[in-house]
């Protein structure tokens, strides 16, 4: 964790460069610090982006975009973490999707859910090693 | 939201026209009205579908189809209109899977989470807009 | 239920045999056992595979690999249960990804949530049937 999935309509393929956009997620939420330690390990980072062939948005009477964005992270951050965490994903993704904004109509949205539900966890791994050295 | 996320199995992609689902799911759930006032809002309605290469169904001893139909809406609606929504889409998905059912083995099922887990929550949109005129 | 998603970086595709895991996933769900009765039904037992085209791991500088596979089940099982069955897939992924783990930095989380958020649930399935005679 931090888990990031982002489930977007096809037609904003060639409007955001979605790998610089994990890219920089990636970047971002790794550099992310609570009195100067760590919020998320760097091993347990990860942003995967999947562009969607069918989709629907709003009443479909026009070829609307949307790009949905949900972090799952574990228990143990504070709230404010959590906001700062969460704005700046949004400042990230308003920048990246600035010019597809001046073409047509989008909808984005961010969300944090923390453990969901979560009765089993399994880490194997030799990212996290890399990064605790 | 809501946001709904069609994930099945790549063999159900001959048998049903699964932009035409998206469609009629988003159409669906504008259209839901609750004492006359909309449920859902228009510029939050998205369906993304999702076939997926590899899977495996069942006992895995023949080619079994699935389809998963999960829909995600935010808290503060009653239970009986959740049920309403819910059946409705159930409608849908029947009517379309109807050949499908018809041919092989399949299973569709269709579950609507509210907010789990939910920490964080940004909307960046000029669709919301569009739809409150 | 239970409904696998396996969502997983592209680079690993050339390195795994996904079809295969999900394969070896859904028999090993379908044979937990709980005093000798099935702990989950065949008929609605399934494992979808998603490759990310787009991704970024940990802190970006190198093509690291991960895989994040996800089991959503109904309430019900015991704790024990879910420990066991989490166990098992864990044992599965370690020898699917021994060869992946030999040649890269790789990270695999496994993790089970029970009907996170929950608020409506509908089947429509000819599956089941053919597993409950």
């Amino acid at each position: 964790m931090p888990h990031v999935v982002v489930q977007y309509t096809a037609n904003l393929e060639p409007l955001v460069d979605m790998s610089a956009l994990c890219k920089e997620m990636a970047t971002t939420l790794v550099a992310q610090k609570d009195q100067g330690k760590p919020v998320f390990p760097p091993g347990g980072t990860r942003v995967l982006a999947y562009p969607a062939q069918h989709y629907a948005v709003a009443d479909t009477r026009d070829d609307y975009a949307f790009c949905y964005i949900n972090v799952r992270i574990a228990q143990g951050r504070t709230d404010a973490m959590k906001k700062k965490a969460g704005d700046a994903l949004l400042a990230l993704a308003q920048k990246h999707f600035a010019a597809a904004f001046g073409k047509g109509h989008v909808g984005v949205t961010i969300q944090i859910d923390e453990a969901p539900g979560q009765v089993y966890d399994a880490k194997h791994s030799n990212l996290h090693p890399l990064f605790n050295k």
